[in-house]
């Protein structure tokens, strides 16, 4: 058993010490490189039972078969080859391995993997080396630098692009074709199932001995979906051989492919053409280009923590990295549950976009986050299909979205039940419908924090009035208690199936129609012309007197006697059972071995965050006082089986003061992924936890909230940290907060920008160039004090 | 690298005494089990990154996509099981192994593999066995035995369905339904892609300590098309757990399947219900029932050699039973050139079926036999699709063939060509025609063999007829050199493509049409009924003239001054070369590495037996003088690139006297699988060669031969034999030849029947219950004589 490994001199870097060739799957998937356009896992050159390599391009989803939903298919691997030494395979399992290590460099996306390996009568040095190019989208280029470190040798390398992969054993390419161009390129052209996006996967390999170039014969190879190089050298003693291999990816959905049109004899030269161009410059040059694109990301914003515990820093410098290796530049696609780094979930949005990595993207690099939110506008023919689907007018959005237009492509088939022994259904697709809300507070938070109404014109409106004609038309009267109800829904917490009145659900849907009514009502009177054509196109009602009437009738579930909201109708009544044996189970879900759904229903068992979310997201509908009392009661009873559940408990911790309770949420959150279950990101990473470690730095500890369009900074630090620094853009201006324990500084960088905020009750107003420092009130500090006598 | 060894005192055991992880597809495709139904390879329990598993049903097939031929789905892997002790997973390239041995016993099927083990404290014995039932053809039993010989352990053994499986990474199933049911049987229920063929897999595992059956708790596990149970268990030092895994397959496809109409839910508890049933019995139970079917087998056909070559009858015994493993008792389908052992050539079948493997059927196993050309006569359908697509009349069989009604099933491209750099096209579905002229050519031999004429009436003369009307449509008309030619062939030697007037394909197409015309007279005279159906089902010439005129002018190749067969147009003007660097290559097909088809073309280079294979089909067309002169002409020039070559060179040094040659050829017939190239099986065995080395002891050492309906025997034994011994079934007696170097004794066992048969140049008639003995000329023994002089 590994286990990963900080670097306590450099923030940016984090490695694995030791080789496991069980739990290949951890670091294929933390260590996993991209650029937005392509997610590359940082599986092993040469091969293992368990190796499971995965290259993905954004927005790209093929079915297998009709009956299945569309997914992201794993490409074809060139990041394989294969090593005999003297005839003996390169293999870590045999031999001795000495000083391995494998690490990847967050600041200019680098992965270098090393060791010393002996075998029989054999030792070499071995150090491999690969990026993916943040400059030129289509390129990732690896390096093998074998150093000789015994007799003379004979090394054979087998290279080239292995369409043998499959997600999970389902295979989303046609057969496709194999060429080698110019004797050099080895390129294989091949159509996804359905659709048939045409991709190109194109390779060149660049041979250098003691840093001179040579051109060793190359011996093709070919086998099914397999077209290969085979090379054989020899290498004398203390000589070092140098493999670069450079690959791209194109693919008929580029941007630039479209515009122009390729027919697939262009897309493959042009694909050659530009693989010949980056062949013109080094490995060393080519990585500079991308770093120096790194850098340009990193300087747009701050995220700094002076913390006695030096994992803090990279794990925030790990999470900012996955999101921008996850997040297209492009909005006809979004980002996947598991972003590029693995096929878990098939690639498809959830609402951990908006709720979890939205805020990022759209305080940090707004124009990142517009493309996110253009997806869901372009999504509303896929919302409308599915609201269609279900009997409802307006807008419902998919709960796993793939392609926009495609409507809702939830699996309909899990596990299989432990009672029935048949495949139980998954609900969320038919009955989790908060997303529909959640996309729009997404919406509004961007609006709110870039203040660009162009968008909200163009597309913010449409989305806001059509969801709003969807929940109009969801919501169910109940004529004995006289209200409207959500009923047969599936919260945020996803162990409790076939509810009614799940608060978090009634709430979403009512903050989104009530926004609609005040948009409809605005646009009334402003941009009545506006009005008119939305009402015509998405067929509104004339005037907003049903909406209202349903506003204000909406049963919202309310704090009880003792403060807390209940989650759901059923969730008070139900029995209590004790948790523990399930939260100290390393396996996530473990609970399902013992019960199914219906009779989870019937206990307080929570999978994740969902009332504490609701105070998380709409805080203003609810008293504060009730925070820490609903806080104290559903934590207990959940599980964290979902990675969307620490963040909110971290961030809701430091509002109510318990910083340390929130650090100890937060050291949590990096066990997610980067913790010592082996096995927990091996179908990829979680990528809204990226979202929910960036959030429980700037919203947690660094209490910046935007609570109805205004912006609040209240700092909270947890006793192991001196300070904090992360900056952000507000409504045109960029932000810097810097605090400490006592006191924060906010100053506002752009010159001629105003801006107000709160902070602690007061409101500030701070201009273009300058500062403001105010003090962190001291019930602050105490409240924090006494969180420490309680844990001593 | 490990090695395949015989045992000296088992003919029918072979085994591997080392193991080698990078040459696993060796013993996984020559170890293979199967009854007909199903053929398993034999895959290791414990994964390895070169492992590959195989699972096929005889005579489904499912097409990836419609561009894709159809193809035999490698199904769902349920050889595969996991073991972890003390939490160190099983693997044989780490810790140490010792008196590691996987053997194979040919007679009853049973695979063997044990080994003990040794990592860190832990140490076992490990003893895995299991059989394909030839009795219950659905069901295929593992065992593993496992010794604790170290201190108490924590056994974790992790084992089920694992649907992952591809061909090639093209997955032929959709993603299937997973149940548990009775908590204990694990069944996955898959559909092939196109078309929909349902699958039912089941297991289920009964646990054993100290012999006493145990329940261990079972923890259900699942991925994506993987269905799995997960077991933990403690074992004391010396004890011996026991894992029996009872494994069946279903398909909608099953005869009784289909003559039931099994809805899917029968379908699947039909599986569980047999599968029950089996599980009354024990392991030893079930081998013993199964070995009992294989002696049923056995004693149907002698075939034995008295040999100073203790690998001679292991050979023998080898090709033997992979035949029985590889023939389907079911019209519907036929024997791939694989068998059911891999991959390879997807599952088609070729005229490897007619020329190379039937004769056994036809002379040992006439039922099998009759099923095996009775798909042709449902190939008719496709036969006919193929014609039609092609512009002509009648049927043409296709080169590959799957579903009997599918037509053509060749792939259209295969590597990419050296000069070019773009896959080349392959051409044998297009202009290998020969094939045609060969399923006749089975057919008619299995007639004269069995005197079958209820078949000749019910299937044969419309084969007969109708391939004719193809032949006469194909055949093209030289106004210049007067005479019908075929052009734009591919002969039986696949290296010359696009040739005129390959001997073999105008002798055999001639053949064919003129069998076809005594067939026409014969029933013109004697059932002008039968003959009037047919020529309106088959749109029949009213009488004969026009094939009669095309016969006799078609072009038929004739031996030249020298008394050599042009191969074909081109062969004697093109340029020789020297091939003895191709000749010792380890790879087949080497020579792709320098030259191009066309580059070939142009020179005099086979890949097989082509000039030769016509001398033995038809050698009434030939003066016997000549076929010492075209082996002496063509074997220098033939590379035996193909499986198919080395048999037909070993029968005909034998029939010119040379039995030593013939033996030099029959031990390299052994080498195409059990040989030390460990990397030729990977795709599956050679089936073809199976046949060619029974084909080399019965017809080549034999002497047995059917010459236009006549049999003769005329044995020659290798001077290293003392004796063979063969029986087979003449017009419905069994016979038994039993031969030494001098003389021969011929018995009928079969009461009543007379047989005659022709010996040296003698006629000899045969009465029930009697034997003829008879000298073998002293002339036979000079020419061997003068061989051994010539080699010394």
């Amino acid at each position: 058993m590994s286990e990963i490994q900080y670097n306590n001199n450099d923030p940016w870097s984090i490695g694995e010490a030791g080789f496991d060739a069980e739990c290949l799957g951890k670091t294929e998937s933390i260590f996993c490189q991209g650029n937005g356009y392509m997610g590359v896992r940082a599986a092993s050159e040469e091969r293992y039972a368990a190796r499971r390599c995965g290259t993905f391009v954004a927005g790209t989803f093929a079915r297998f078969s009709s009956r299945e939903p569309p997914e992201i298919p794993n490409c074809p691997d060139m990041t394989g080859m294969d090593f005999w030494l003297d005839g003996i395979p390169l293999n870590l399992l045999t031999g001795r391995t000495e000083k391995y290590r494998k690490g990847l460099n967050l600041k200019n996306g680098e992965l270098i993997r090393s060791f010393t390996w002996e075998a029989g009568t054999v030792k070499a040095g071995f150090r491999f080396r690969r990026f993916v190019s943040m400059e030129r989208k289509h390129l990732f280029v690896q390096r093998a630098e074998i150093t000789n470190l015994g007799q003379a040798l004979e090394l054979e390398i087998v290279s080239g692009i292995n369409g043998q992969v499959t997600n999970g054993g389902s295979q989303l390419f046609d057969e496709g074709e194999k060429a080698i161009t110019e004797k050099s390129y080895l390129q294989m052209y091949a159509l996804t199932t359905q659709p048939n996006i045409p991709f190109a996967f194109t390779c060149l390999h660049l041979f250098y001995l003691q840093g001179r170039q040579i051109f060793p014969a190359a011996d093709v190879r070919m086998s099914r979906r397999v077209l290969e190089n085979r090379y054989q050298l020899t290498v004398e003693p203390g000589q070092t051989i140098v493999i670069e291999k450079m690959c791209s990816i194109h693919t008929g959905r580029d941007r630039d492919a479209r515009r122009r049109g390729d027919t697939p004899e262009q897309l493959k030269a042009r694909a050659v053409d530009e693989l010949g161009c980056a062949a013109d410059y080094s490995y060393e040059q080519l990585l500079a280009e991308s770093a120096n694109a790194w850098d340009n990301i990193w300087s747009a914003a701050d995220a700094e923590i002076f913390s006695d515990d030096a994992t803090d820093q990279p794990t925030l410098n790990f999470a900012r990295y996955h999101m921008h290796i996850m997040a297209p530049d492009d909005e006809r696609m979004n980002i996947g549950a598991k972003g590029l780094s693995g096929e878990g979930y098939k690639g498809h949005t959830f609402w951990d976009t908006e709720i979890f990595l939205l805020p990022y993207f759209t305080l940090c690099y707004p124009e990142t986050a517009e493309k996110l939110i253009k997806y869901r506008y372009l999504g509303l023919a896929g919302a409308r299909k599915k609201a269609r689907a279900n009997g409802y007018l307006g807008a419902q959005y998919p709960w796993e979205a793939a392609y926009p237009a495609d409507g809702e492509t939830t699996p309909l088939l899990g596990p299989p039940d432990i009672v029935t022994g048949r495949q139980s259904a998954i609900w969320s697709g038919l009955i989790e419908q908060h997303i529909t809300g959640d996309v729009v507070y997404g919406l509004k938070q961007y609006v709110d924090i870039t203040g660009d109404t162009r968008f909200l014109n163009a597309y913010g409106y449409e989305i806001i009035l059509d969801t709003a004609l969807f929940w109009a038309g969801r919501f169910e009267w109940n004529d004995k208690l006289r209200r409207y109800e959500l009923r047969d829904i599936i919260g945020p917490d996803e162990y409790r199936e076939h509810v009614d009145n799940n608060a978090y659900t009634n709430h979403i849907a009512h903050w989104n129609l009530s926004l609609a009514v005040s948009v409809y009502e605005k646009l009334e009177q402003n941009r009545p012309a506006l009005l008119g054509r939305l009402k015509r196109k998405l067929g509104l009602p004339d005037g907003v007197a049903e909406w209202k009437s349903i506003l204000d009738r909406t049963y919202l579930p309310k704090p009880d006697a003792q403060g807390i909201i209940p989650q759901d109708d059923g969730y008070m009544q139900a029995k209590r059972i004790s948790l523990d044996s399930y939260k100290n189970s390393k396996q996530a879900a473990s609970i399902f071995r013992h019960y199914n759904h219906e009779q989870i229903r019937k206990m307080q068992i929570s999978k994740q965050a969902d009332v504490l979310l609701l105070l998380l997201l709409l805080e203003q509908r609810f008293p504060k006082s009730i925070v820490k009392k609903n806080w104290r009661f559903y934590e207990p009873r959940t599980l964290h089986d979902s990675s969307l559940s620490l963040s909110t408990h971290a961030i809701l911790a430091a509002d109510f003061g318990e910083s340390d309770t929130a650090y100890a949420f937060f050291q949590k959150e990096k066990d997610i992924d980067m913790g010592e279950n082996m096995r927990s990101s091996d179908e990829g990473l979680h990528a809204a936890a990226m979202g929910g470690i960036w959030q429980t730095v700037v919203f947690g500890f660094g209490g910046l909230r935007i609570v109805d369009g205004r912006l609040r900074i209240e700092p909270s630090l947890p006793l192991s940290w001196n300070q904090i620094r992360y900056s952000f853009y507000w409504q045109g201006a960029r932000l810097m907060v810097e605090a400490g324990h006592d006191a924060a500084i906010v100053t506002n960088r752009t010159e001629g920008k105003v801006v107000s905020f709160d902070a602690f009750g007061i409101p500030h107003t701070l201009n273009g160039s300058a500062s403001i420092d105010y003090e962190i009130p001291v019930n602050h500090q105490i409240k924090i004090n006494e969180t420490r006598m309680e844990k001593a």
